[in-house]
This record gives structure tokens, sequence and C-alpha cells, in this order.
């Protein structure tokens, strides 16, 4: 997304969380997690771990060179590990990356990076949970005219509204706290994903990488994406619930209902009279934006064999702009909810 | 789907529960237990509940002029209860479906439906994961080539394969057990939504209603639609876990690869020698429909204000046949299995 | 569908267009027209044609078998095959469907009910135009407040509003005449998709099959699905036109707006006065599901090899309800106009 | 998209044509036409289009202002006038932009860079013709093994294979050609799309600035916006068929069918005698994730009157991947046909 549009309808702070630099750090993270478990479990020696870690530590990735290995092999991790290789002692190299596989750095990264996501996320639904409480507090109690089928239907009270607004979004934060055990896991599989490569030392490995990440344990399942295209499911959630209060907002503050009116609202290049909704539009936009994504991204459970190339890159293709479109959504949720004056 | 399709990609056992007879029925089951829990709470008098038992078990639509109304109002509630009021006693005709409205009477007839499609998935479900179970315990020792990236890579054993079928399957049926408390519960607001037409006995009836139908209990949901889309993207993961399934069966039936062999496979018009993996490829075709579908049901959270028709009947279009396909994708998973011969 | 949704959302000529029986229908006719076809080109003999023709003017299909071959074969040609040949004096047998397969007569039989399609679709556009040219003839000197972003903005014309709906529907009429030339035409390509199978006739039969059938000429496009997707995107941009018009329709027709009026709007159960833009709500509900559709067809693109059942059979499930869909738009477009009483 | 992810999936030709730089050399260029023409029509003196000309030649825009302002106001030209205005003498500031709304501007800047983006996707279409052309003539008489339904089937050759990659190619390649004339136009409406505001120069204004900017003339098209989705829906027709050939290609080069080898495919990080068809993997995921894209852009037909911010925004969240992911297919296509060797 281009800067501009980023300004009105990105995320960044999200961006931040997801850039390249981001993932870099996390994959390192967990190359240095690997050899650390590695030492553990008597896999590999602790002066190979003390190695790779300094090497971790000091290293300073060639940018275009993990640019054309991305290209070339459709993964980044060959030319990371190539780079980051040549800077660790050669009777070491052997103990870096050993039995593990791109995926597994690749998938366990990201995990890493989701954690940090979901802290935002949940900030953010607190801090928008908070306000709709403050205003059902101040204004619950005054009459609005519900309508139906878009035709004034009978009188209700604000509360109700502000509740149906709260009430999903109370649940998505739940959802997304019980998200945080069933899919925030370590991946550790090599080659084929049965951690063969481990000689025997697998599980063992993989339970230590999970406790020295703050990772939650499982058994390998990188062709198994079910769990992510759940995360998927509930971004579209919450910028669907977001969404739904977007049109309430556009539609109540029309100039024939009045029902509200937004403090700040946005102008026109030709009309100065106008108090454009903008925010309530966007989260409009990004609700469908997302629901859109979000049943591409279901195209990408049908993983052939033990991996596939395309099902993995069209997860890459379309979960990063939801988690940027679910961080949107929430920003402009909170922003939205500040502007408001009920009638 | 027409009757040819639907014998090989549709669900005749999910069609029934889905029809407009298992409609009506559920329907009126949510009429007399409202008149029943009126009672209950002293909203409406005996003798009235009564009138409107005898009248429902003697009830006979009019279909045709059911189908006029649901053209005409967009839902066939009004039609079906000028049908039924006609057959009520004068004196007892204000207390059908007081203080009800349409969407009461239709979201709770629909969780009741559902309440028997997911007995049919569980058991469906159940089924596949035993027999997955068999194949794991007869075959599972055997080696099999893993692929990754559409290209052999290394020998892996078949059990790991049943495995990467049999967890998510697992996974599924606990969220579908789960989705039985969060999902399955009455819908009961009135004509706004609020309670407000029960003047005071609302929380109480619909207590009694969720108690008398068996189902969960909960604060108005009908404008709040997420527990809805999320059934949804529940639905697309099961078809997607099985798509996967059958994706994987598809390229290890390969003339060439020949990992497996698929008892009784599909013929050709004009080539004798063929054995065509038709279940496996019908599975992926169910997944990537499911999967679009769910997207496309997400685009129906956004109602307009207390009740959107647009967004309500898009649910109407989506839900039944992700329904369907899920039904589907279940039943030929189970086929499916069975056919398998492992090499 | 089932039949009551059916009769608010759904279109019984399409649906007879696209049933059981007018598929079986067109795929006899195609296996006739390969016949003469094969005649005319020396490739078999004219008796064999006669003895074809009047097994087909007889034939009277098991349908429970179809049903069963359908499941079996993934296609229900080879069981339709089985029974019709069963007719036909054996010395005369081979000649029937000599050198095709079954996706030559499934995909041609699609192109013969398209063209009933058509002819359906453009005489609604017709009518619809033609309905849309009295209103602005009638009532497009008439002011209306136009609005932007959801805000009342500047005065306009009723003219300018009726041609915002117009102009589209107009581009829409020729594409469809224009995909006559492109889509409706006939494939024949035999079990992999060369025509090697009819041994230098091939180009000959198509030409003179195309002839009989009133179906352009082609390369064989088995798998090469482009047009077919190209349909459905031109119906989601004809349901998306008048889902346009729908949104409108209710926007303005709002209590509060008051820019026009419906004639014959629906009723709810409880609330005697509500005047609900049904038909309105429908374009909308109809113009999203589509649209979604479209992007699911746009799945079966990718074909694996020269033929996929995957990719296939998920055609066979988005086309037809995306058929049936643009027909139901179309039907209620031209009520819903009907319905307008402008302001 | 992050610049790894680009380096593999994206295009970084396509996104400088898209860039925020070069949608505000187009936005300024509008402008620019907009008082040429103004001038051409009598309805601005030619002093101050020669004002409103210096002041863009010379603009500087202060971008940090220009985000604030979309944030704002959810377009972008509010702020730009602003600072521009700001560099006109006080005499000529009422001439700039005159008659004229924000999406006047956005809309006609993107015909401008679409028809560069054009440029791109020609030549690219172009070569990768003359690829397939050329190694139809080395190899097209070699015999292949067709495969129908995934299973081995009868013998066929590499020029119908090359032959079915190529149709939909140049089929694309025309309507492109025709997109030109039926999407490259110039909007012009003024603030509710009537062209009201231009006092009766409207339609001669925008006639001079399609000369100027060698785009077509069009009634104004603010809200009907099926001719975006238009393209849209061939962009992905564009993506779908090269991930036809992915699709092909990956199942092709798989170890066990060797039907080709790729030169220079793609290594892994644990597997050291593998050759993954990483652009072949690409070309699948890019084609279903512009088969998404797609449907969700359809969704933006919907316009709310005369101009929804919402639907607006959902187009620009849609479009711009749309377009890069086209840029990007035919990149790889290019490449992916270059890197074949054929059995």
């Amino acid at each position: 997304m281009n800067p501009l549009l980023s300004a009105l309808a990105g995320d960044a702070e999200i961006d931040a969380l997801l850039s390249d630099d981001a993932q870099l750090t996390a994959m390192l993270a967990v190359e240095a997690a690997l050899a650390e478990a590695s030492v553990d479990c008597g896999w590999i020696e602790e002066g190979a771990a003390l190695a790779i870690k300094s090497a971790i530590a000091a290293f300073v990735p060639d940018r275009a060179a993990l640019a054309a290995g991305m290209a070339q092999d459709g993964v980044v991790v060959p030319a990371l590990l190539r780079q980051l290789r040549a800077t660790v002692a050669e009777s070491h190299r052997a103990a870096l990356h050993r039995g593990a596989t791109s995926q597994d750095v690749i998938d366990t990264a990201l995990m890493l990076q989701l954690a940090r996501v979901f802290d935002l996320y949940e900030s953010r639904l607190a801090a928008l949970l908070e306000r709709l409480d403050a205003l059902g507090t101040d204004a619950g109690a005054r009459p609005l005219m519900a309508h139906t089928r878009m035709q004034a239907a009978l009188p209700t009270s604000w509360a109700a509204k502000i509740e149906s607004w709260r009430a999903p979004l109370q649940r998505h934060l739940r959802a997304l706290g019980a998200m945080r055990r069933t899919l925030l896991v370590v991946q550790l599989g090599g080659p084929v994903g049965d951690r063969g490569s481990f000689e025997g030392h697998g599980d063992a490995i993989a339970a230590a990488m999970a406790r020295r990440l703050d990772l939650g344990l499982a058994e390998p399942w990188q062709a198994t994406r079910d769990p992510i295209v759940a995360l998927g499911n509930l971004l579209a959630l919450i910028s669907g619930s977001l969404g739904k209060l977007g049109a309430d907002v556009a539609l109540l503050a029309q100039s024939e209902v009045g029902a509200l009116r937004l403090e700040g609202a946005g102008g026109s290049s030709a009309m100065a009279h106008k108090a454009n909704p903008v925010n309530a539009e966007i989260l409009v936009a990004l609700a469908r934006y997302n629901a859109g994504l979000s049943g591409t991204l279901g195209q990408a459970m049908l993983h052939e064999y033990e991996r596939s190339g395309a099902a993995w890159t069209l997860e890459w293709l379309t979960l990063p702009p939801m988690l940027v479109t679910t961080g949107a959504s929430l920003r402009l949720g909170v922003r939205l909810v500040e502007q408001l004056h009920l009638a």
C-alpha cells in the first residue's frame, strides 16, 4: 500500500511488526533458539551455539543478496543462511540450522511476530471497549429511532445500539486470547515435516524451543494451515464488526437522519458545507476487503504434498494485508468512536 | 444444485435438514415454544398457548401463498402467520407471535436446524477419524516418498501423512462442539431487537424458550452476525482440510507416482484404461467453493441499522450451500478413505 | 436454492434452461450433430447417423442410473452413453460418440443452453432499458438532491440519476452480444483435446457441428476456460449494476429522505406501518453474492494438465448459480423500476 | 508488499507507475489539462491557465501535509489544492480546479497511469507470445503424454500444449487493446457528477481535456464503476491463464513425470538435490490471489448515491495489488518460459 493510502486506510504500527526487518530479527531469534535448544538436548555442542549466537548478534545482512535469494529459491532462508554461515567459524557451521528446514524458521518467526501483533490488537480492542462503555454511560439512556430494512421502525435506546457494537468486539477479544494458545506455537519438522532429520531429538528440541521463545508446543504443522486460516477468519470478523459500526455511523450521520454528528469530519474539494463520515466509510471498505481476503486465504489450505510453494506464497500474499487491515480497522474504530456526538 | 450434480457433489441428508419443510417445522416449533414460554412468564394465557399449539399441530400450509408472501415481504413469516392465525380462534389470535418479529422466528428456527446438521457432521467426522486411525494402524509403518514444492524430497512414513490428515479434522470436531454453545442460541428481540415489545418479560421469555428448545440463551443478536460468519468459517476449514486430503490423494495416485491406488475409481467415456480419482478431485472443488463462499458470507456482517434485508438475504444465499458443501465433503471424505489402497 | 428462497431471489425461467432435463436434451442434440457432422465428413456412415438419431429421438433416460454414473465417473456422459448405446443396433454402436470425449458433449451442450439464457437476458435488459427510458421521459426533469459520501451535496436532476442506472446496462447488453461470438462456440477435442482421435477429420467435423448447432467455430478449448470465466465476470457486472440501482433505491426510499416511494413495498410481521424496499435489498444481496462467486469461478481457470476434474467441477458449482442470480437480478430490476414513484 | 516478498512475487516497474509520485504527477497533469481546456472553452482566462501551469511546474509537495489531508478528508485532492493554490497569484486562484471535484482529478489521473501500465503489459505479453512461438517451433513436434483428471491419458504433442498456453494470452492482448478505448477515458462531472458546476461548458471542457490528455471521451461515470471492475476481471484472466501455465509446468516438472526440466530452478535450505519449480508455483499463487481480489473488487460496484467513499476506497485497496500481481505474473511468465527445457 502506498504511503498516502496507508495514511488513510493502513497501519504504520502493524507495518513495522511485519516489516522485512522484523521478520529477519524474528528468524534470527529462531535460529538462536534452535541452537540453544539443540544444546539443551545434546544435539549440538555448547561452543557451536555460542558461536552461532555471536554471529547472529553481529549479523548485518546483505539485503540485495537476500532479495535475489528470495527470487531464486522462493524463500529467503537459504540466502540468509549462506550469509550467516560465512560469519561462523567453519567448525561450527554444520550446527547452524542443523536438522531444520526453511519453513521451520519462517513459520516460527511468524508466530513471534504475531504475538506482538496480538498485543497491539488487544490493547486497541480494550481501548475501544472502554470508549464504548463510556459512551453508553453518557448517552445510553437517550432515545434513538431504530431502522429495519432501511426504514424507520420504532424507537429504541442508544444503549441497545452501543451494546450491539460492543458485544461482538468483546467476543473477538476473547477469541484472540484463545488463539494465543492454539495458534502461537512452534513449528519444527525438518525437510519433510516429520522431525526425522533430528534423529530422535526432534520432540525435545521443539519443546525447548517453545519454552525459550515463549510459544506453545505442537506437532509439525507445515502443510496443515487451518490455524493460520482460522486467524484470517478472526481478523475478518474483527474488521467486519467494525465495518458494521462504520455502516451504522454513516447512516445515522446522514444529513436527513441526524442521529449523530461527527467531530472533525472530512472536507470536500468542491463543497465547503460537507461533513463527510470518512472514518466510518473506511471501516466499511476495510471490512469488505478483509472479508474477501479471508476467502482467498482459505484457498491456501490446499497444500500439495508435504509443502506447497504455491499455497504458502498465497498465504504470504493475503495474511499480511489482512493483519494490517485489521489493525487499521481498530485504529479507525477508536478514532471514530471518539468523534461521535450523539443527538 | 441440480439432482445430477448433487449426486456427485451434494448431500441429500443435509438438503433434507435445510429444506423448506424442515424450516417450516422448525419455525412452527419456535412459535409453539414462544407461546409456552409466554405462558410461563404470564405474558399470554394458557388457553391461548393451547389454542396456538393445536393450530400448529393441525397446520397445513398453502405453499403457493407462502412463496408469494416470501416474494412480497422478503421473509416468509408474515404470510405464514396470516395462514396460521386464520386457524386460531379469534380471541387467541393476538397471543400468537406476541411481541416477536419475523427474525426471531427465522433465526431461532435456523438454530434448531443447525443442531441436527451438527449431529450429522459430528458423526461423519467421527467415522472419518476412525477410518484414518484404522488406516494408520494398518499401513502407517510403510515408507512414503515425501514431496515438497512438487518435487520428490526424502522418505517419510505413511503414519506422518495420515496424521497430517487426521489432526485438523480432530480440531474441527472440537470446534463444532464448542460452537454448539456459542452459536446455537435463541434469538428473541422483537421488532427492533431490544425486547421492548415484550414489556419487561423479554428476558424471561427468552430464557424459557431456550430451555424448551434446548438452545443456549443469548442477548438479541439480530444484526450482529459474527457467530453465523464464524460458523461459515469453520465450515470452510472442514472442507478445506478435506480438500487438502483430496489434493494429496490425487497427487499420490498419479500414474507416474503410484503411491496409492483407488478402489472403484471413475471411468472415462473415451479411455477405458483410466482410473480417475474422482472423489479426490471433488473434495478439491468443494474446498475451493466453500472457501470462496466464506469470503462472501463475510460481506453479510455489514447489516445496516437494526436489520438489513440485503445482508440477511446474502446470508441465506451463502450459508445453505456452505452447509451442503461441508456435508458433501465429509460424505466423500469417508468414501475416499475407504477407497485407498496404500502402496 | 429452496423453492421459498427461489420465489424471492431465484429465477424459475433460468432454472428451467439449466435443469438436468435441459442439459440432457442439449447433450443429445450434440451427439446427434456429431453423428451428422461425421457423416458430412465421411467419418461415419449415413445409416449409422440415422440409427443414432432414431435412438436419440426415442431415448428415455434411466435417471437413477445417470445419477449413479455421475457419482461414479464425475461426469454423466459415460452412463448416458451406456444407456443410449444399448438402444442402437450393434453394428452402429461404434459410430455413436466416435472420436469424442465427455467434455466435448458437456461443454458444447452448455453453449446451446447458454444461447437460450442469453436470449432471456437480452430481452429483460431491453425491457429494463425501455422502462428506464420511460421513467426519464416522465420524470427526468424533476430535481433530486444528490448525495456524496452519504451526505446531501447539491441538487441534481432525476435525469442524471436515471442515466447512471441506464448507461452500464446498455454496455452490458452490448457485451452480451459480443460474447455470443466469442463464447458460444463448439468444443471438439477428443480425449486429450487435440482432435487426434478424429484421424484428420476433426477440424471438418467441428466446423460441420458448429454450423448444424448454430454455434461459432473454435479450436479445442477444454482446459483454457478464460471465456467461461469472462462470462462469469460479465454476469457479475450485470448484477453489480443492478445492485447499485438497488442500493440507490433503498437509500432514496428511506423514511427520512423520501425521494421516491415504492408501489407495493414489503410488509412486516410486527410493524404494520413499514414499507420495506424488499426488491431493492435483494438486488444488493444478489450483486454481492455474484461478485463473490465470480472470484471463486476465477479459481477454476487453473486446470491441471489437459483436463482437471477439480477445476471443472468448481465451474459447475459456481457458474449455474451465477446464471440464476443474474436472471433474478434482471427479473427484480424490471419489477423494481415498475414500482418506482419519484417524488 | 514488503521488499523481500516483492522480489519474488511483486513488480517494481508497476510499483513505480502506481506510486504516490506517479499519481501526484498525473493529478497535476489533469489540473493543467483542465485549466487549458477551460481556456479553450472560454471558461477561464488564458492568464489564469498560464499561472496554474507555472505553479504546477514549480510545485514541490509537502508530503506530510498531503498524508494528513488524505487521512482527514479521505481523498488527497483538497490538501493538494490547498498547497498548490497557495503558490498561485490570488487573482488566478479561483480558476484552479474550477468546476471540478476531487474525483474528476483522481479518476482521470488513474487513466493516465493505467495507459502506461497497459504499455508494459502489452510489451510483456508480446514477449511471452514470441517465446512461446519460438518454443513451439523448436519443440512442438515432440511427443508429450497428455493427462486428464490427474491420470496419464494418451500421447499428444508439445505443440498442442504450447498452443493451449498461447491462445488465451493472445485473447487477453486483444482485450487490453479494446479496453484502451472503453476504459481509458476522461472523468469530468463536478461535485455531483452532472457537469452542472461547469455552467454549460462541461461537455466541451471534457472533450478538450480528453484530447489534451490523449484519453477517450465519456459521460461522467463517477459512481458507475463497471469499466473499472471489468479491468480487474481482465487482470484476473491474464494472471489466471499464466497460473494455468504455472500449474502445468509444476506438474510436468515433477520428479516422477520429468516431461520438462527447469534451468535455474530454486534451491532448498535442507535438501541440496531439490530443483524447485519456484516461478511456476508463484504463478499459481498469483492467479489465485488475483481471482480472489477480482471478486472483492466487484463488491465496489455498489456505490451509494452519487459517490461512495466506502466503495471507492475498496477500489483503491484492491485494484493496485491486482495491477501489480498481473505485472508480476507476466514478468514471471516470461522468465518461466525461458527456463523450460522440454524432454
